[in-house]
């Protein structure tokens, strides 16, 4: 069928294949369903009033140009307000070290195109952020994955592999994706070390950073990075690329996220970006900027990582009611997500069918491993998302998956269960 | 400077270069510049009432969904009003047949994705649309050009180039960017049978096609292709990806494009777009659906066409009564831009210095050829768009720009000035 097409496509189509995650969401979205496996924000938080204003505002003021054609680097203003809101962690981005992206996926896939020829390595985190291996399979990228831990990635295992030379390393310090684990202050600074010492460049993913429930903020690689290399010439050189978004803070739906890096790599970046879809929607900017501006960003963030607390609190109190004792799971001190660790020889793809039967969705661990001799530990673990449900939901929807869970103990070992 | 990423760029970045465009539209934004340079919709023709209506509607009834993550295939009912719109052009699409793209510029880009493996040549038209060269160049994409007249792409000289093996052909029947030229309806039907009989597809952009302010519609060549291949089958097969856009009918700050193919063609298109933006601006897609439907799009592209035929006949007038007789350009009947062609040895490069000088701007004409050997040719033509400016800027503009090309005639040959 249509073989005039399919005989010709390219190469790095290989790698696509129909993504298991898809068909999960899919799944997950059928009624009576609970799930935990999308990483979508809570909807019940979606400022929509200060979006009505904010619409009025742009349409009654700026029409012509928020409805134009659109610089590909951003809209000024919105750029600047993003280098000013990094400035409060130590980050002294200027203007021109910010690129706004069609939400942080398209930063990736920027990143690819810049940096990767097909077969090289890219040093990522075992396990890591399934839209990063997606965003870099299409350029061929191999992998070398390193485990992490409670505290991250772990840094005493980091030489041999970037002695094997990879071309960049993307780390998610923050919460991570979908660990719920944040690197720790003492391997932030390893990290950076090794990093210079290697000559292996950072990008560094933060698109939960300001989602921190408990705990003291610590300090981005990026800066870090510039108190390693003793610069105090703003952003001009360093070691570390650093990704944040609005969706998570904002709406997803703006599809807005920005990229801060050096000013010659930015205006590769743009350049890139130009080819890839001219600019980020100019309306999209313009009203994002005004809904943001006048603190009201820094307010709407207090109420998510209430609201996000509590629900977190929820699902780790029914993991501890419902759940047998031999399956772990990470208490994150931020982000969307947490991670379970099954017993030995239990495995998640069999689990999600029968939490699929329970009616209550998550997305299975091997998803999120860059392939090389990881499937087994894959297997072991899954993702849980705790920001979309509501309290009861969570707390339902974590003793379903609780008798799924039984069920799959008691065919591994009936004695057992 | 920032080594630690300079050295680490990829092999597709060496097409990049400071793209000339880009400067010269920094240059046209000056004050008192009149810039028939970009390809900028009317400002003042963007229904900014309807959108406030629309954006109200929106956030009344659905903030919850439009400003939440979305489907990568796009919002269903954009997806499916698209369909429906496509129809009367006797395109027999289904909503499975329709990708929403974050403008036409994704579309090339996922288009280029799929389909270029490095050193794939691609047909395209000489001159043909930059942003296309720009998309496919980095993937490695080598040319096959093709020269056009007043009636289009010259098939009669199709047949050797088809032998040398494009993997697919790149055509804009109607009003051309940059020629403003149209297809006629007989070179259609030769161009779809020599794609068949050479087995080379053709991805048919068309933005401008509902800007037509003269003259009888003619069949697209989707639809030519499959009364070729006598295909009852709506649209399951053929050899014709078709392109198009909001951002000429609409507004294209919204950035919203689309890709009509086959359903197993658009389901490898999502999955390369899931990697390269996860999705287009749900919000944007919601306000799009809201603003057009119900028949608003229909009557605000007659507003249009009214508003751009009258700034082409200023604009045509102006030639006519300002410039030497022995420059020619072409009579566009729709679209936004006409291509001018100067006499023999004047170099529209050393004109536009000339017209900045004068406070006038336009598109030099080598951009717009893919390179080989066709840059003399390129330096002969300049590009001027005619939806962007009031008619008192056209015709003062063209004034302007006759001054200056009056100054180049006669440094060319002081006696014949």
């Amino acid at each position: 069928m249509s073989t005039a097409w399919t005989s010709r496509y390219a190469q790095r189509t290989k790698v696509l294949k129909s993504s298991a995650i898809r068909e999960l969401l899919k799944m997950s979205q059928k009624p009576d369903m609970i799930s935990f496996a999308g990483g979508l924000p809570a909807p019940d938080v979606f400022p929509a009033a200060r979006f009505r204003e904010a619409c009025q505002r742009v349409l009654d003021d700026n029409a012509k140009h928020a409805l134009q054609y659109g610089a590909s680097e951003g809209y000024e203003p919105l750029r600047e307000m993003v280098a000013r809101h990094i400035q409060r962690y130590g980050i002294k981005a200027k203007t021109e070290n910010v690129l706004i992206t069609s939400g942080s996926q398209q930063a990736l896939d920027l990143i690819g195109k810049l940096l990767i020829n097909s077969g090289d390595r890219v040093l990522v985190e075992a396990p890591t952020y399934l839209g990063a291996l997606q965003a870099f399979n299409v350029y061929g990228a191999e992998y070398v994955s390193v485990l992490s831990d409670d505290d991250g990635l772990r840094t005493d295992l980091l030489e041999k592999p970037l002695r094997s030379g990879p071309k960049f390393m993307y780390v998610l310090p923050n919460f991570q994706n979908p660990g719920g684990t944040t690197l720790s202050e003492e391997r932030r600074h390893e990290l950076v070390l090794l990093a210079d010492r290697y000559g292996v460049p950072i990008v560094e993913d933060d698109p939960y950073g300001q989602l921190r429930y408990e705990g003291e903020h610590l300090t981005p690689l990026v800066v870090l990075d510039r108190e390693n290399l003793r610069r105090d010439d703003g952003y001009s050189l360093g070691n570390v690329i650093y990704l944040s978004t609005f969706s998570k803070t904002l709406a997803p739906g703006l599809r807005l996220g920005w990229i801060v890096a050096p000013a010659e790599v930015i205006s590769k970046l743009v350049q890139l970006k130009q080819g890839a879809d001219l600019h980020t929607s100019t309306f999209a900017q313009f009203v994002a900027y005004e809904v943001a501006k006048d603190g009201f960003l820094d307010e709407h963030v207090k109420l998510i990582r209430k609201v996000y607390r509590e629900r977190r609190d929820v699902m780790l109190a029914a993991l501890k009611e419902f759940f047998p004792e031999d399956v772990k799971w990470t208490h994150p001190k931020g982000g969307l997500f947490l991670w379970v660790t099954l017993p030995q020889g239990m495995n998640c793809q069999k689990l999600f069918e029968d939490a699929v039967r329970e009616k209550v969705a998550f997305v299975p661990g091997d998803c999120f491993y860059a392939g090389n001799g990881f499937t087994e530990e894959g297997f072991r673990h899954f993702r849980l998302n705790f920001s979309y449900g509501t309290p009861e939901q969570i707390r339902e929807g974590v003793r379903r998956l609780a008798v799924a869970v039984r069920h799959q103990l008691h065919e591994l070992s009936p004695v057992h269960a």
